[in-house]
């Protein structure tokens, strides 16, 4: 994996002022989190559960580019020595834990002034090592930092301060699903969390229902896994008959799977939903032609 | 990599009729192609391109997962075979391409009846190793099957014949592109390609830009490479000055990048577009409350 930042044809990256020494450095994580493997607690730390090896769930390159990045800012800090150590492993490199700068991204605080946002000191420390010419990887729970999960605000903090941004290739929930779901994959719009409130959410449903149909676009959701059966239920009660509902459990992971039907079918099957198991539901309208 | 499908809590996985024998395994590909490495035709094909080793851009888990798959349905069947022919030089393992089955999915007929879907015996032919019990390979030339590229039909016709759908952990430039650019990703959204004529593609930036502050959803767009110059000026032309646009260039290559800025500094800067290289472009208008 080289870490070069030109191209050709890309005139300004060729440029004498070029961007800032060190870079934000997006490391995708796996797609176990929560899941176990069946013979730990589940919790999907590392600590002690049976873990896959991880050179078969993230690319060697990105593996070897993390192990050799020295500062982190990350969602979960034992979460992520966790992940540091397993790469460590895997890349048949030690790694001294104790030596890494790890820090976790500032959380919003909850009833505090400007509305839970870090502070500028908060904002200033996390992106410390950045400033001073340092890679720095960014690392969230699950999957890649900022989709559906926290990061978003140190990336663009980082392109506002001219550092460069550079992705490292790993998978996402939201991709895998709406390609294992064999609904529309050229347009899809993933619309996060619904509202938990049972009249509020079933409106939001009907909602996101009437877009796929006018604009015939895959709606991708998710929830907390404990909320995954209740979800379902106001999904299949809600949904037209016609519409073409979707549910991908633990991608990715062992015995991951993807089952996808219309709304009447899901009315007459037996299924026990996914519970305290990571799932990603996809929905798609039929066309309005066929929707008599 | 396990080849499980049942999962604890998914009641009818575990029941005596389960799913069909004979899986449709979707294959994430790397997101090189149309790239090249510097010394070669650029195009991807592997026919004397240096190309990065497989295993910095996939899991070994996909590259010994798709070595074992005897047939393929693809969208390239000369690219598939160089493909797989990677593959096998990555898992040190020998594999006769001439033995394995590899089909091309039917492409639509132009000014046929029916609208140029496939035939009902193309579709039969395609799936048919599926149908007699094997699984079968799904591989399109970048990323994943089915999401900005063909394949969908095929995953929804196997979910239709109760064959099981397993999906390999990969990237899209799509979540990645979303996640290098900082802009909201609790809430985005994959467009596609807009209209080439310059009228109704303004128009259609237009919406996209209204869609996107009113839902406060990152909108995401491809084109064809060559017109990338053409569509990220109608973008910088269009949208409003405080909307934020960001251009992802040859993601997961050697040199990719992702830069980010508001439309009023687009306007201030020299930028050599893009020209024949994939890009991915995100736009995140201001909220309805800064849009003043």
């Amino acid at each position: 994996m080289s870490d070069g930042v030109t191209l050709p044809g890309v005139g300004e990256r060729t440029s004498a002022a070029g961007p800032r020494n060190g870079r934000l450095v997006l490391v995708p994580n796996t797609l176990d989190f929560g899941v176990g493997n069946g013979n730990g607690n589940g919790d999907g730390n590392g600590d002690g559960d049976a873990q896959a090896d991880i050179r078969d769930l993230l690319p060697l390159g990105v593996i070897e580019r993390a192990v050799v990045l020295e500062h982190w800012l990350v969602e979960n800090a034992r979460s992520a020595r966790a992940f540091i150590r397993r790469c460590a492993v895997a890349a048949g490199r030690e790694v001294v834990l104790q030596a890494l700068d790890i820090r976790e991204m500032p959380r919003a605080r909850k009833g505090s002034p400007g509305g839970g946002a870090p502070s500028p000191a908060q904002r200033d420390e996390a992106l410390a090592a950045l400033k001073a010419g340092h890679d720095l990887g960014l690392l969230s729970e699950a999957g890649l930092p900022g989709v559906a999960d926290p990061g978003r605000d140190w990336v663009a903090e980082a392109h506002a301060l001219g550092h460069a941004v550079q992705v490292l290739p790993g998978a996402s929930s939201i991709t895998l699903a709406v390609a294992a779901s064999g609904l529309q994959g050229q347009s899809f719009a993933f619309v996060g969390y619904l509202p938990v409130e049972a009249t509020e959410r079933r409106a939001r449903i009907q909602a996101l229902e009437q877009a796929s149909r006018r604009l015939q676009q895959t709606q991708v959701l998710i929830e907390t896994p404990y909320r995954n059966p209740a979800l379902a239920e106001a999904l299949v009660a809600t949904l037209a008959p016609n519409t073409q509902l979707s549910v991908s459990v633990a991608l990715a992971a062992p015995g991951g799977y993807t089952v996808t039907r219309r709304v009447q079918d899901w009315r007459r099957s037996t299924f026990t939903w996914p519970d305290r198991l990571p799932a990603v539901f996809c929905l798609m309208a039929a066309s309005p032609a066929a929707a008599g």
